[in-house]
Formats: C-alpha cells, sequence, structure tokens
C-alpha cells in the first residue's frame, strides 16, 4: 500500500464527511427501506456520502472495482475493489448519537490491505495497512497498538446489541460477558477502533457484511491484534467475528464460544 | 435560578473538566474500589473532578450541602444543596468512549432546580431549570426541545445495559424493546441529553442513585419532557426511571411496564 493509496483515502474520507456531517442531528434524510422485513434505516446521508466516494474513485481510478452497501457493485477491471460503508451505525446516527463512523477499505485481489475508520463528529481517524495502523486525531497522529490483555477476566468486552444474537449465539455470547471484565454495548465499527487503540480488549459481533468487516481488519491487524472467525479460523465471510488485542486472548474467547457454534 | 447559578454551574464543569479530560485515555487512573462487591471502577478523574467542585462551592456558598459520589456528604446550613456524579459512565470512560459525562445538579429544599449534563469530551452541555432547557455546543447555544413522538412504536429507545435488569424488570424491558422502533445501548446519562435535544424519545432504566438522576430532571423537563417512575408516578428515589418526549408516550410505556412491577 503507497502512501499514494492511504492519502486518497482520507481524500475519500473528506468528500463523505461533507455529506453527513451536514445531514447529522437535522431532520432531513432518514428514511425506511426496510419495508416488510422490518425497520431498516437509511439516510440521505448514507446514500450522498457513498455517491461522493463512487465520483471520486471512478474519476480518478476508473479501472478500481466498487463494492458499497448502498448501491449496484461497479465491476471493476483489475485487482483493487474498493469496500464501502459510507454510515456504519446508521442507528446511532438516527438518535444523535456521535459513535457512527464511514468505513473505507481496500481490497488487493480480493484481500484488504488498507482500512479507514473515520468518526466524523469525533474527528478520529483509524488507519491500517499491511505492518502498521495509526490514528490521526485532528491534525495530530499517532501509532496504533492493541493492549496487551491476553485474559478474558481481565477484558474489556464490547457488542453493538445483545439482542442481534439468537439462540446458540446468544448462549456463547452470555458465556463470554459472564467471564469478561465489564461489557460495553452500542458501538459498532467503532469499538474494533477502540480496540486497535488499546481501550478495548474484545469485540465479538454476528450477521456482519463485507463492507461492516472489511476496513477493520487492516486496522486491527496492523495495530497488533487478531481477527478471525467464532471458530479461531479465518473465514470472516459467513459474518462471524471475534477481534482481540492477542492472540491468547482470541484463543480464550474462540474457546468460551464453543466450536460447536 | 438565576443566571448566577446557572453561571456557577457552568464554572463548577469547567474545573472538572480540567481533571477529566487530561486523564481520558491515558494508564493512570483506573482502581477498583468494588473488591468483595465486584467490579466497580473508579478513576483518579473521577476522584480529582469532585474534589475541585467541592472546593469552588466550599469557598463561594459555604452554607451550600454537597452529596456527590465518591465523598462523604457535606450538611449545608440552608435550603440549598449540591448533587455531584463527577464522571457518570465510568465503564465508557475506562473503555475511551466519548459518552461519559459529569452530572451537576442544584437542589432548593430537595427538588431538582438546576441540572447540568456535561459531555467534555463532545463539548456539549446540557442545561435545564424550571421552565426551559439550553444546549450549548462550543460557543453556540439553542434551546432543547424534546421530539414530538406520542407513540412507543414509532420510538427511538435508549438503555444503558440490558443486564442491569433482573426477572421481572427483564420482562418489563423486553415488552419495551418488542414494541420500540429501535433500542440503543450504552450511553448512561448522555442518553437522556439526546432525550431533551429531541434525538432519543425514550430512555427506560433502573438502579439510578440521587446522583444519578438530580441533573437529569430539570434538563427533561425544562425541554418538554416527562420524567417519573414505573408506576408513572414521581417517586424516583427507588431509582426506577421512565423518561420520554411526551407525556402520551410516557404513559404508553408505563402502561406496557405493568403496574405489578
Amino acid at each position: 500500500v503507497t502512501a499514494y493509496l492511504l492519502a486518497f483515502a482520507l481524500e475519500l474520507a473528506d468528500a463523505a464527511r461533507a455529506e453527513t456531517l451536514s445531514r447529522w442531528r437535522t431532520a432531513e434524510g432518514e428514511r425506511d427501506k426496510g419495508g416488510a422485513r422490518g425497520y431498516d434505516p437509511v439516510t440521505e446521508a448514507d446514500l450522498a456520502a457513498e455517491c461522493a466516494i463512487r465520483a471520486l474513485i471512478r474519476e480518478r481510478h476508473p479501472d478500481h472495482g466498487i463494492a458499497g452497501e448502498e448501491y449496484a457493485p461497479h465491476q471493476g477491471a483489475g485487482r483493487f475493489e474498493w469496500s464501502l460503508d459510507p454510515v456504519d451505525g446508521t442507528r446511532a446516527f438516527v438518535c444523535g448519537l456521535p459513535g457512527w463512523t464511514t468505513l473505507i477499505a481496500l481490497l488487493d485481489e480480493g484481500e484488504p490491505v488498507l482500512g479507514l475508520i473515520d468518526t466524523p463528529r469525533l474527528d478520529e481517524r483509524y488507519l491500517g495497512w499491511p505492518g502498521g495502523a495509526r490514528v490521526d486525531v485532528g491534525a495530530d497522529s499517532e501509532p496504533l497498538r492493541t493492549s496487551g490483555c491476553t485474559r478474558l477476566t481481565d477484558a474489556r468486552f464490547a457488542t453493538t446489541d445483545p439482542y442481534l444474537f439468537d439462540g446458540e449465539e446468544r448462549a456463547a455470547f452470555e458465556r463470554l460477558r459472564a467471564r469478561a471484565r465489564l461489557t460495553r454495548y452500542g458501538f459498532d465499527a467503532y469499538a474494533y477502533a477502540r480496540l486497535a487503540a488499546g481501550s478495548i480488549d474484545l469485540v465479538v459481533e454476528s450477521g456482519l457484511k463485507p463492507h461492516d468487516f472489511n476496513a477493520l481488519v487492516p486496522v486491527i491487524r496492523g495495530a497488533g491484534g487478531f481477527v478471525g472467525d467464532w471458530q479461531g479460523g479465518n473465514d470472516l465471510a459467513p459474518g462471524r467475528i471475534v477481534a482481540a488485542a492477542t492472540k491468547e486472548l482470541f484463543d480464550e474467547a474462540v474457546e468460551a464460544i464453543g466450536g460447536k457454534i
């Protein structure tokens, strides 16, 4: 990953911010795309931000593919594809809560090699690439490093919503919750950003889509953390994610989840 | 409540911020006061912030009483008492998450007549008094007004942690969750601030202490919202709180909770 591509990803995030921040906490722009499938909020901010990012990519890199949450995929001509979630945490967004993010990942032959978690309201940008990760807060920039936490009993554990787990998943979650030092809810992708920064030790979730997790992987791995699936492998496609500060904690979480899930 | 007292409350919040923000996201200052009672984090930030607020009150208003979360109460000589929670959301604080607050209330003969919810990381200050409420964001100030939401099925519902509800309480919570439009977790006092601002419609919690709820009441009521207990009355002392954007929504939430609780 080149310095140019990192700078380009930040430029994409700037373009998205202009569309999201101006609509946050305004009456404008909440719509319901769920219909018969139930409540599924999408905001004008989502749509406008993805549109702005796509326009920049197609202008500068017409050969790059694009897969975003809100629009149909654009097939590229080469090895690179961008994976976009313009507003992750739409429910937080519509509740006027500050933890929503913009997720931007660059895949090289299907592998995420650049990840950016941008939090517009907080002006914090978490960037990861093979071998490194950093956070920009305003004009300051510093390296990201996960905590040294190796035991579940010491872990600050986060998940977005316990009611997203059903049946066996819920039982596995409750085993983790019972053993962890504390559990926090409600933060979507921002929890993984804080894991990379060392203030959360473990995140376990299910039901994630590629546009939800692609940007997280380079940030967590670049900060020295471990991310994999609920069996301890590397198959993120089913959307069951374990992210941990250390390999030891990752292994203990996988063991507590139980191989049968 | 005079303009002087509102300005004094903001001065107290300034003094607390100097102690909290400088320690947030640093290794310093996390301690465990729970001991045999289980995990109960308290930070140096809590202790230092309450100490700074107390010093200012005792210097300017030695006749005012003080009841804070961290230190022994100070008996006043008159009708006024301050109720303080220097860091509400200690778990969020130790996880590096931005929603923690400083809660400052002034009681007049036991009734909260001034409430301040300060969010240092976000630079948002929610102030309420009999008949009015406002939020200061940076140098801007605007009136607070709850949403017009009158039905549970339309409501954005928030609670800090579903595992804080036991037995019958949990069943009541799940009835609310099943009927609400969406449910968010993890925000402690900040959820009530956003209710006053109109971006959350309903908050239901249990187990709150006076220093947790005293500051919320003038902000919610000053913004036109309703706050009471799980039976629909006004007895907040047991710590079971229903806060709603409108009287209609408050009544429907109380009905869903069920009088037998």
